[in-house]
């Protein structure tokens, strides 16, 4: 996503240039390009899928069934992981509480199908600017309390600093997420300002922000993670430019932090 | 705030017209009208100031001179509330925990002062999204945390629906808020998506959004606070209308509420 401008080979081509092991992928591109055209495209030029995103939506429009296609999906690109953006409030209501309810049914009908075919549910935590419209579970504590009711090896959780920065908690609850290996990927972006209307795609260049990033990877680390660490932004102004511009600047970014 | 298209003569006669007891004023019309003609004028028509806004910003730019005299001025008003809105990162800073302690030693500075002037500081928690540039407490709890170094009667909390209506703790963090003696007033707005750019100005009116006022109300209720409930909304479409149609509006939907 953060460098949708390239098109799906452009995209293998050029991390296989740079030396970037794996690519996070969400399901649109993959989709329009082919599921096995795709997983034959990253596997032949020796890069891996580090996750799909995503699943979720549970109070709102997606069927359990387009998310059961999300773990297939995920699964033929071998790929182990499917991030959930699980959903905001149900229309028409203001209960929040309700909402984490539903998702917790959800992922409780799905986790076991994700578990036979070898996929983990990473439940991510958004910021709470969106819990009203995208996601009800708002900080790593929620996620980890619903994630508790599954077995590790089929539900966890993404931990994005963009989502979690500003959570004196969060630390804590990562280093409980690592301790019981619910820590399914691990994403970075940066916290920019004055976020754009919609706040969608405000998300920054890594070392553009105020984010302790470095920080952030030292606590994840320290929480025994060892899976890959994907950068993930959605900037209209870095889709503007070059697309292997972009790619260059953001690996030279993450490799500062 | 709310309507801030008013004059305050305006503010103060369409207030009294409608029954409105009291209102929460903003330091800069004050200054702008006279803080003793404001006095004049507030009590010659019967009303109160419920609060006024804001101190704060002790990370960056406000000085506690400023800070003391916005204390004088609440106390000029007659009333017994500074709304603190506390500031965000400090200029280059990526440490929250050192920004809500440089927060702390800033009100130990002023609490005494307010003390003396029958002035209690209110801190306010703001929403997560405001965490780097405008304000480094963004929770119940955080700003429970703060205030609770100080006595109550001179440090406590502003409970903004706004600003904690995501939050899975807050509902036990307005509980012991209470019985403290800690709630020094309480605020209602609405959440409503899509948020404009900057996210200041799409605060909505109440029942326009996604937040069970009511049950908030209710919290606060059984929290044993019986002060009055003040209604902020920032709003450009708000802001474009007739002042006095909005006064009215608003109060309707208060009363709904």
């Amino acid at each position: 996503m953060t460098v949708k401008q390239l098109s799906l080979p452009q995209l293998v081509e050029q991390c296989a240039r740079l030396g970037v092991p794996g690519i996070g992928l969400w399901r649109e591109p993959v989709q329009a390009y082919g599921l096995e055209a795709t997983a034959k495209l990253v596997r032949d030029a020796g890069l891996t899928v580090t996750t799909l995103c995503r699943g979720g939506f549970f109070t709102t429009a997606s069927s359990l069934d387009d998310n059961r296609a999300a773990i297939d999906e995920a699964a033929a690109l071998g790929t182990d992981t499917l991030v959930l953006v699980s959903g905001g409030l149900a229309p028409g209501s203001r209960d929040l509480a309700a909402a984490r309810a539903r998702i917790t049914e959800a992922i409780a009908e799905l986790a076991p199908y994700a578990g036979e075919r070898d996929v983990r549910l990473a439940i991510e935590p958004l910021h709470p600017m969106y819990a009203s419209d995208r996601c009800a579970v708002s900080t790593l504590d929620q996620a980890l309390e619903i994630a508790g009711h599954f077995p590790a090896e089929q539900v966890g959780v993404t931990v994005d600093t963009y989502h979690i920065w500003w959570d004196d908690r969060a630390p804590a609850a990562v280093a409980r997420a690592g301790a019981a290996g619910r820590i399914h990927t691990f994403q970075l972006a940066d916290w920019t300002t004055p976020l754009p209307a919609g706040v969608l795609n405000g998300r920054g260049q890594l070392g553009d922000g105020v984010i302790d990033l470095r920080g952030w990877c030292d606590l994840v680390d320290e929480a025994g993670y060892t899976g890959p660490i994907e950068v993930e932004l959605f900037n209209d102004e870095l889709w503007r430019r070059e697309g292997a511009e972009v790619l260059e600047e953001t690996l030279a970014r993450y490799l500062a932090v």
